[in-house]
């Protein structure tokens, strides 16, 4: 049984950053997404694949307990996108889109998929995020990402899905754009004021902020000496937010911290290598042990005042 | 006896921000950085400021212990800065600088206030950094701000004051532009080889990276609702800092990291209104509340591993 279900994409990315270049590396949310979860919970992933797809370049996601039933083999060929990043890696430059089985993927979801307690939507078309949602039985947690092609070309379908999920998570812009709000506290209670009971903003190489109907929370993100690739970062975050949370089974304020804090830290191994390869070869003591670094730069103690 | 020494500037700032417009109001480094570091220990301030200047106007610094023997009145205006900030606040356009009283300045520096166990050496020009340096009589905490225009014109003349500092306080485009490395890690290494012990990097709105020999320190910007005016949140920030470790009395790496929570509590002040208005009418209480408002947003207790 599942306990936490991604629906999203799988890709070959070439990618091109100051530090070296790939070709047709694995990536896509949906993978990068697992990738990070599966090292917290048992992890259901829906997504379209070409018949240029080989299977078994993922066959270690289920040495990871990932059920791959959901990933469909489709006529013609396998998402392609290729990307360069500058020298401040912040933003990347789409090279090139191939939409190929994407364009037509419409989820089929193994039925008992549906019954897991955790869901994320990963960045799709906001329809299909919909027709996601209404085939779900049973309460859970919905979690849905969105990017700014959808908000600014199906803002309407997207506006209807965000009003039946639990969480949004989204990109510091992104949330600015749908929101026309700078602030983000503003943007946030706007979001909330829609239905979502938390919005999880990323800021890239300066953290995450989380609003929830009682507070605030900022965390910053784990300080690399390089940056390689950030490619999938925001799924990877995703991915180590969602396998936390799926694994504490419950969205408790605390837990949503936390469950940033492990975010953070599985996005800050994805950046040190192209593609899924550094959290492919990942090890559960590592991620303990960044943890530990992480919270050692966090921690300031208390201030006694007089 | 004061405890702390400033030297910079005392201006009259004419600011436009999405928020209203104000005309020569108090500003300038040194009077951000003693409005705010004069709630926590004994300033003495070092500036020039001209035959328009009405000294009943920081009247108020008094009543908070601030000796203002060091301020020089001088022939000729008081320095005028003249900006506008655009709807992001990040970055300020400069629409008219009148250095005036400044062009000409050369500090003098009262005799008792070079026994100051902490001295702050606002962006000034990098000669009298040094000038300054080579006055102080025994062992003293010394911290260094600077400014692109210095790194751009005056580079030997900085880096020759950089390394006689303990400590520098940068922007985060000023500290990869003085190194030339984009990643904080290294670019504070850089500044580290060279002599200071502690390099503490400005990032605005996302908060405050610190390195020290021996670690990291992360600290998020406290999450304002809106944002009226940035300017001298850096010298804000750099006096609440300093007046903290000036009051603490030590440079432990635990003392710094509060230190910086301090120095980004009164900077979230500063923003609040124009000028130096929020901070001149600020309680100390308030400075509790804020304090503890900000640790909540920080805290995510611990996270156990099986």
């Amino acid at each position: 049984m599942i306990n936490l279900l991604v629906i999203g994409t799988i890709a070959y990315d070439s990618i091109e950053s100051p530090f070296g270049k790939v070709e047709n590396v694995l990536g896509g949310s949906a993978l990068h997404f697992t990738n990070a979860a599966s090292f917290f919970t048992d992890v259901g992933i829906v997504a379209a694949v070409g018949r240029d797809f080989d299977l078994k370049d993922i066959k270690f996601l289920e040495e990871r307990n990932v059920d791959i039933r959901g990933i469909s083999i489709e006529e013609g060929n396998t998402f392609r996108w290729e990307g360069r990043y500058g020298y401040d890696l912040n933003q990347a430059i789409t090279l090139k889109t191939e939409l190929n089985v994407i364009e037509r993927f419409k989820p089929h979801i193994p039925d008992d998929y549906l019954s897991a307690d955790f869901i994320f939507l990963a960045n799709i078309d906001p329809e299909l995020q919909t027709y996601v949602i209404d085939q779900i039985k049973r309460p859970a947690i919905i979690v849905l990402d969105t990017m700014n092609f959808w908000i600014e070309n199906k803002f309407s379908a997207l506006m209807d899905a965000v009003k039946k999920v639990d969480m949004i998570i989204v990109n510091e812009s992104e949330l600015r754009e749908m929101t026309k709000e700078y602030s983000l506290v503003k943007a946030a209670r706007k979001i909330m004021e829609l239905g979502p009971s938390c919005v999880v903003v990323k800021r890239g190489e300066y953290g995450v902020f989380m609003a929830e109907r009682n507070g605030l929370f900022l965390a910053p993100a784990f300080p690399l000496e390089e940056v390689f690739d950030p490619t999938g970062a925001g799924d990877t975050f995703a991915g180590g937010f969602m396998g936390y949370l799926a694994n504490v089974g419950n969205v408790n304020p605390e837990t949503i911290k936390q469950a940033i804090i492990m975010g953070s830290v599985m996005a800050s191994f994805n950046v040190e290598d192209f593609g899924i390869n550094r959290i492919k070869r990942l090890g559960y003591d590592e991620i303990k042990d960044r943890y530990t670094a992480f919270k050692r730069c966090l921690n300031f103690g208390d201030i006694k005042f007089k």
